[in-house]
C-alpha cells in the first residue's frame, strides 16, 4: 500500500501518517494533496501525527514543504497529535516548522480551524512558526 | 510503529486502516478501540480502508469482530471507502460483513451517523448485513 489517504472533512482534509516515510511516499502524498485541495476546494489540511514517535529532518522538511504548498493553494495546515519525545526533537533539530498552525488533537485542530475560517481572522491563534 | 491511530471525533471514532494487518496489530486494535469507546463514551466507529487493495478472510473476520465488540458497548460500526475490487473479493470470499455498516467515504458515513444517532431509529438506512 505505498499511498496516505486522504479523508475529506467538510472544507478539510485529513491526513494520518502511521508508517515510515521515505522519499517516494512523501512525494505521492505532496501530489495527492495538492490535487486534492484544488478538486474538493479544501481551505485546510489537518495531519495527525499521534503515531510517529520519532521525526528526522525529512520529516520536519516534508511537514513543512507541505505547509507551503498548502498556502500557495490558500488552504491551512494544521499538524495535530504531536507527542511530546517528537517536540523536543524537533526544537533541538532546529526545525520550527514555520507556516505550519499545531494542535493537540484533531478536535482541537478543526475547532481552531473553524474559529478562524469563519471570519478570515483568528490566524493568529496556534503556532505560526 | 506498531499501533493503529484512533481518532476522536465528537462522538465518534475514527481509524485509518493503511499498514497491512497482522494478527497482534489486530488485537492491539481491538483493545485500544474497546478501551477508547469507554474512554470517550463514543457512538460509533468509522472504519476507514480506501487504501487496502487487497482484503483476506483474516481482515473480514477483524472487521466483524471490531462490529460486535462495538456492538455490546452501544457503539455502531461504520467501514467507509470500500474499493471497489475489495467488495467484489469479500463477497466471492462469502464475508458478508455482519453487523457493519457501509457508507461510500467517510463524510457519508459521518452523515449517516448523524442521522442514525439524533433520532435512534435510522438504523434501518446504510448495510446491517
Amino acid at each position: 500500500m505505498e499511498r496516505i489517504p486522504i479523508l475529506k472533512m467538510g472544507r478539510y482534509l485529513l491526513v494520518t501518517v502511521q508508517v515510515d516515510m521515505h522519499d517516494r511516499l512523501a512525494m505521492t502524498l505532496q501530489d495527492d494533496l495538492t490535487n486534492q485541495i484544488v478538486e474538493h476546494k479544501a481551505r485546510a489540511v489537518l495531519i495527525d501525527i499521534s503515531t510517529l514517535e520519532i521525526v528526522d529532518s525529512f520529516i520536519g522538511r516534508m511537514l513543512a514543504n507541505i505547509a507551503a504548498m498548502s498556502r500557495v493553494l490558500d488552504a491551512m495546515t494544521v499538524v495535530v497529535g504531536m507527542q511530546p519525545s517528537v517536540a523536543i526533537t524537533l526544537v533541538e533539530l532546529g526545525l520550527s516548522l514555520k507556516g505550519v498552525y499545531t494542535a493537540l488533537n484533531v478536535e482541537k485542530g478543526m475547532e481552531f480551524l473553524t474559529t478562524s475560517l469563519s471570519g478570515e481572522d483568528g490566524a493568529d491563534a496556534g503556532n505560526t512558526g
